[in-house]
C-alpha cells in the first residue's frame, strides 16, 4: 500500500513511515515533525512515476504521475527537462536533492546556478560527498561561460535526450625549452610571413611555422609564418621585416591596410599586428594574447583550423620530428561569451573523437582564464 | 641549362624548345607561336621554385624564385595561397592549368569560380578529362554557399596548410516504409510534446519521439515529441493535442507564448508551429520544412545535437529495435548563407569522425536543396 501526498505552502507533505522509507533509505525530501517529509514537486512526481506515491492531493483532488506532472510542468519553470534529467539520475543510481533553501545540501552549492545537489555514489543526504553541482539546460537556452567553472551541465536536447558536461577552470603548463633566436627576417606578404632562410632549429625545435616545401620533418628552405607565430616573434625582438607587401585585395573582413616599411623590432610588431587586425579585426588581439600566454607557459600552439578550434597544443615539443600528441584544442573567446549548446556539443564531441581535451580561453584586455570542457557519464 | 622567362603583357613568355620541355610533357603555359609559350606568374614561380627556368626578367632586371614570388604577390590577388596550392597540387602528380581566358581548359569551367582546372591523373591540357574545379579559399575568406555544388575547395589555413573538400549537388532518398495512424492524442508541455498511450508503432517502426522511461529499443508508456515531430504529425493529421500549457517562462531567444487550446489537426499543428517560432524564432520554420521534406522522401530525421548539427538521418528505418547505421548529419541553412571555412571544418570533420556525411539543407520559403560537403585527399 503505498502512502499519498498532499500539496501545501512548503512543499508535498507525506506522513506515515515516510522519514523512513523515502528520506533516509533513499534519500527523498527534507525530514518534517514526527516522520512526515517534504517533498519538491519534482521528487513527488520521480515517486509517483516509480508508483512509490499513490498519489498527490492537489486542491482536493487526488492526482496520478500524469495529472501531477501537466499541473507541475504548468506552474513550475522548465519542470518537464528538470524531471527528465532528475529521473535519468536517479536511474543510474545517485540521490539528489533540489537546491531549494531549506532542502538538504542547500548550504553546500553556494555560487552556483545549480538545480541539483548530486551525491557521490552510495552517499545521501544533507551531508553525503558531493559528486557534481549540476545545472540543467534545454538546447535553447544559452549558457555563460562565465562562473560555469566546477558546475556540471545536464543538456536536454529537443528530442529529450541528455549530455553531461563537466566543467574545470584548469592552469595549463608545458615543458617546451626553446627560445627564438635575435636576427631573424621576413616579408610580410598579405596574411603570412616568409622567412627565405630560417634557422633550422625555429621550425625543428621551436615548431614555428611551415616549410614553403610542404609537409617536412626537418627545414630545409623557406620557412612560412602565421601572423600570429610572426607577430609573437617581432614582440619578442627575434623577427625583423625586410619587406612588407600591401595586401594588393581584401583577403578577409577587413579591408586594403596599406604598406608599411619597417626597420626595426618595434614597428615590425606593429606592422604585423596592423595587418592581422586589417584582415581580422579584433579577434586578432584576443588570439594574439593567448598565443602569447601558451608561449610563456611553455606550450606551443598551433592553428586548430582543422578542428575547427583556434590552437591544437603541444605542452612539450622535443623536435618535430618526433612530435607527441596534441594534448588540448583552444577556441579564443570573450569573457561573456555565452555557449549556445548545440555548438557546444559540436566543439567537445570532436575534441573527444581525437582525443584531445576542448579548452575555452576566456580573455579581454585584463585577463585570461581557462575553462575545460568534457563529456561526462555519470 | 635552364631557359629564362621574360614577363610581357600576356604572360611569361620562354622561347627554346619550352613547348615540348614544358607544355607537351608536364602541362605549363600555353602555346604561342613556334616553341615558345605563355606562363602564368604562378606557373612561372613554380618552375622557378623548382630549379627548371633559371630566372624571368621584369622590367630588365632578371629575378630568381625569391624576388619574382614577392614581385607576382605585390601585383596578383592571392599569390601566396594560389601558390601553395598549385605546387602541392604539382607534389601530387596533377597537371593543371589556371582558369585565364585564353588558357587551356577555360571553356570547360563556365559557371563556376573556380582558380584551376586539375586534369584527372595522368591528363593534360587542353582536352584531358578534369578531376577538380578547384578554387582556392583563404581560411578568413567566406565561401558563399549557393552556387557552389560541383566546385572542389582548398582552403589554406594560416598556417599555410591546405584542406581539400569536394562539394555536391545531392538527391537524397530513404525507404522507410511506415505511416503514422489517425487519432493520436498529446499534451504540448513548454517546448515538447508528451502522448501518454501513444501507437507502440510510433516509437518502434516510425522512430517518433523518446520514451519517457528514457532509452529503450521499444515502446512502453509515454512517448516525448520534438515539436518539429509533432508539428509534422498534426500537419499531417495525425496528432491532436488534449491540453496546451503555455510556457511558464521563456525557455529560449524567443519569450512566453500564451496557451492556445485546439480541438481540431488544424489548429494542433498551429499551436505547435506557434510555440516552435516561440522559442526559436524563425529558424524554426526552415528546420521544419527540412523535417518534412526528409520525412516525404522516406528518410527519418532525428536530431542531430550530439553532433552539433540539425538532425541525423536514417535512411531505411525497419524497427528501432534494429536500427541501422544513420548516414547523414544534416545543417539547415538559408541560401544565402556563407560558410566561415574554419566552422565548415568542424562540420565535416566531426561527420567524418563518426562515419556520417555532413550535408547542408539550403531552404527558403520556395526552394530546398541538398549539398554535400566531404574532405578529399586528392
Amino acid at each position: 500500500m503505498q502512502p499519498d501526498g498532499e500539496l501545501r505552502d512548503d512543499g508535498i507533505q507525506v506522513g506515515g513511515d515516510a522519514r523512513q522509507r523515502f528520506y533516509d533509505s533513499r534519500g527523498y525530501g527534507r525530514p518534517r515533525d514526527g516522520n512526515a517529509i517534504s517533498l519538491t514537486p519534482l521528487e513527488a512526481a520521480h515517486l509517483l512515476f516509480r508508483g512509490d506515491l499513490g498519489a498527490v492531493s492537489v486542491d482536493g483532488e487526488d492526482l496520478g504521475f500524469e495529472a501531477f506532472f501537466v499541473h507541475a510542468a504548468a506552474v513550475q519553470d522548465r519542470f518537464a527537462v528538470r524531471f527528465l534529467v532528475y529521473a535519468d539520475l536517479r536511474d543510474r543510481g545517485f540521490y539528489l536533492s533540489p537546491t531549494r533553501e531549506g532542502w538538504p545540501g542547500h548550504d553546500r552549492q553556494a555560487g552556483t546556478d545549480a538545480d541539483f545537489i548530486v551525491y557521490e555514489r552510495g552517499e545521501s543526504p544533507p551531508s553525503g560527498g558531493i559528486a557534481h553541482r549540476l545545472r540543467v539546460v534545454g538546447e535553447r537556452e544559452s549558457i555563460p561561460a562565465a562562473g560555469l567553472a566546477g558546475t556540471t551541465l545536464a543538456v536536454v536536447d529537443e528530442e529529450s535526450d541528455i549530455t553531461y558536461f563537466e566543467t574545470a577552470a584548469i592552469d595549463p603548463a608545458g615543458g617546451t625549452d626553446y627560445d627564438a633566436p635575435q636576427g631573424i627576417t621576413g616579408v610580410l606578404l598579405a596574411d603570412r610571413v616568409v622567412v627565405w632562410d630560417a634557422p633550422t632549429d625555429l621550425y625543428d625545435r621551436g615548431f614555428y611555422g611551415r616549410p614553403l616545401s610542404g609537409r617536412a620533418a626537418t627545414l630545409d628552405g623557406a620557412l612560412q609564418l602565421s601572423l600570429l607565430e610572426a607577430a609573437y616573434l617581432a614582440g619578442t625582438g627575434s623577427l625583423r621585416l625586410t619587406e612588407t607587401l600591401a595586401l594588393s585585395e581584401p583577403v578577409g573582413k577587413g579591408s586594403t591596410h596599406g604598406g608599411v616599411s619597417s626597420d626595426d623590432d618595434g614597428s615590425a610588431a606593429a606592422a604585423i599586428r596592423g595587418r592581422g587586425r586589417a584582415v581580422e579585426g579584433k579577434k586578432f588581439d584576443r588570439r594574439r594574447r593567448i598565443y602569447r600566454d601558451l608561449r610563456n607557459r611553455d606550450i606551443v600552439p598551433k592553428t586548430g583550423f582543422k578542428f575547427g578550434a583556434d590552437f591544437r597544443t603541444y605542452l612539450d615539443v622535443g623536435t618535430v620530428e618526433d612530435l607527441p600528441h596534441s594534448e588540448h584544442l583552444v577556441r579564443v573567446i570573450e569573457p561573456d561569451h555565452a555557449f549556445v549548446p548545440r555548438e557546444l556539443s559540436l566543439d567537445v564531441r570532436l575534441a573527444g573523437g581525437v582525443r584531445k581535451r576542448m579548452v575555452f580561453a576566456l580573455t579581454d584586455a585584463s585577463s585570461i582564464d581557462y575553462l575545460s570542457v568534457d563529456r561526462l557519464t555519470p
